[in-house]
């Protein structure tokens, strides 16, 4: 039920098929290089999300650029990149039920597999699977630094469960995940970097607390593209998760830098080509991108270089342009470039990227993970 | 890039994996017989939408219950009902651009074909399309009935559109698409009665505008599965295009009757299997299911028979649960049902329907056009 491919290598831009999921290269590469030169000589480690773009291929781009490995947040989607050649991935979420523990652990005989934990019972079936299987598993606990989703609370419940973990022959205690999420897409500046502070204190006294008890997080694992600048000034975290600075969206790009205007040192290298399929009133264009094709869970895409025209609601199959003025940029059949406003979903609903240079197309890479969600 | 089915049949439903899309078969069938039944002798037809459920085996059930064919909202989408056995579609959207209109040509050689239409330049290039492939296509003029979305303005603008189409060779002017897509989620009774009451004069003086010109509209087609009854009622309209009546969803739920309460002559039979992966608060529970398996535009999805528990957040692949009291529907690994916000977009994250029948697994669907954006 994979669809064909928007594009083949060697087209033009114009003539790819629409709606498609683009990939600037040359921004793309900027990116990937940018954070890897930034780490250099920091010691801190770069295991780059790959819940983000859920490619094999880039995976592969990011660990040839320095990455030790990468994450994932399910085991299917950890299976689909180690199968396309990924060695190493760290599942940074919990593995939970018996059909999901038993795949993990068979998928740790073919790779470097970790997983993150925050309750006992879930420790004791990791176990059980690992064993099964003969293997030992790389296993963080997880930390509450602030989301309140997962994860114990700082302090006394960590070492309590790293205890558990440590406990079990086929279990390793490997560290901490401590993701501060909500972070991410607070507007200023101070605000992120405030609640960066506030979970570098509470690793640091977990981390005293986890030595007294004569167990070693080797790792410390966190961190995403809105705020690890901030990770790594406090030397806290050794490893980082960045997911999104390949590609950027929308919403990261309202977060404001130090100097209080929004932008970001990545660039948007992600777009939706859409085309202009109805022209009903001067003040409205059609486009055949809607919420099939981009999800609008953090908002509406922003058009790219067009003065005076704004995506202003989509529904299933079609979005709403609202138009000033008659630019010829939106007549019918021409096409258009959005950014969306959160790339991770977005990327989950194609199967294709359609990867650019200029006005041609390069490559046409599966997006192997698409669907992983179990 | 399709993954693998979540289940086999013959499965308990606690045994399947998740996330999974549920059907409830027998919920699922007495919906579709009761449309059946509703319409049996009225001389209004039955073309269900099938950009809800995108399956080739839910649309020829449609047709074993009498529809005479189904809606599609994209040629991609069509090409993959008509692949499937599906010998009758109208895509009830404009096509627009070379390579769409060469693909909607050759289908054509291969089903009927229905299209619309909103703008002169397109039926040009329609018809060329079907020139070269030495087709003849059904076309219906869209009419904007008071969505504002694609479609000509009422009355003369669909004379005049139906003129060009009327002159082409391989085209036939076969009606009108008037669809009142912004009545369908309007909650009062009184409300959606009243939309639709405007869509039928705009369309009876359409009508009569057309009869004058010498054009037969033999097709009225529009209605949806919010306001169907008012579309019945009128006697305006001798097609309908209800699509999500097969499966409902939270947000259709919760549409007023002519009673003043919520609710709906059709039940919910689509629903997402969630586990609970993480237990860290007494008032939090953490379910497997975010983003990337249901779609949150039209609102969080319903959690089934559980009281005081409610989904309050989705993160990418992560539900936030708020219970009160101590459940123990939410212990850690324990199933529960979702009802998802909006069916159509959470169809489209899927690669297979679960479909049972009381605690078992009885088949196991692929969703033919899953991803079917072009």
């Amino acid at each position: 039920m994979s669809q064909l491919p928007p594009a083949v290598p060697g087209m033009s831009l114009s003539d790819v098929e629409t709606p498609a999921l683009l990939i600037d290269l040359d921004a793309f590469e900027r990116n990937v290089a940018y954070l890897a030169t930034r780490l250099n000589g920091t010691g801190v480690r770069l295991r780059p999300h790959a819940k983000t773009h859920k490619s094999a291929i880039i995976a592969l781009r990011q660990m040839a650029a320095g990455a030790v490995g990468v994450c994932c947040q399910k085991g299917a989607e950890a299976e689909a990149l180690v199968y396309a050649g990924v060695p190493d991935v760290l599942v940074s979420n919990q593995v939970v039920g018996p059909r999901k523990l038993t795949r993990l652990a068979a998928l740790a005989r073919q790779a470097r597999v970790g997983v993150c934990v925050d309750h006992p019972r879930n420790v004791a079936d990791l176990d059980a699977a690992a064993r099964a299987f003969g293997v030992r598993l790389d296993v963080l606990v997880e930390v509450n630094v602030g989301m309140d989703r997962c994860g114990v609370e700082p302090g006394e419940p960590v070492v309590a469960l790293a205890q558990v973990v440590a406990a079990y022959h086929n279990l390793r205690f490997a560290g901490l995940q401590a993701y501060q999420g909500s972070a991410q897409h607070v507007r200023r500046y101070e605000d992120r970097l405030a609640a960066i502070d506030t979970a570098a204190e509470q690793i640091k006294v977990t981390l005293r607390l986890l030595e007294r008890a004569g167990l070693t997080a080797e790792t410390v694992s966190g961190g995403g593209t809105g705020s690890f600048e901030f990770e790594l000034q406090t030397g806290v975290w050794n490893e980082l998760q960045c997911g999104s600075y390949v590609f950027m969206d929308a919403d990261y790009l309202k977060n404001l830098r130090a100097d209080g205007a929004p932008g970001s040192i990545f660039e948007p290298s992600l777009f939706i080509l859409a085309t202009v399929m109805s022209r009903p009133a001067p003040e409205r264009a059609i486009v055949d991108v809607g919420l099939k094709s981009l999800s609008v869970d953090s908002g509406l895409p922003h058009v790219v270089g067009i003065e005076g025209v704004a995506y202003v609601g989509a529904s299933d199959e079609h979005g709403k342009l609202a138009v000033q003025g008659a630019p010829a940029e939106v007549e019918l059949g021409r096409k258009l470039r959005l950014i969306p406003g959160h790339c991770d979903p977005t990327v989950n609903l194609h199967d294709w990227y359609v990867c650019y240079r200029g006005d041609y197309v390069e490559a046409v890479w599966p997006i192997t993970a698409r669907g992983a969600v179990t």
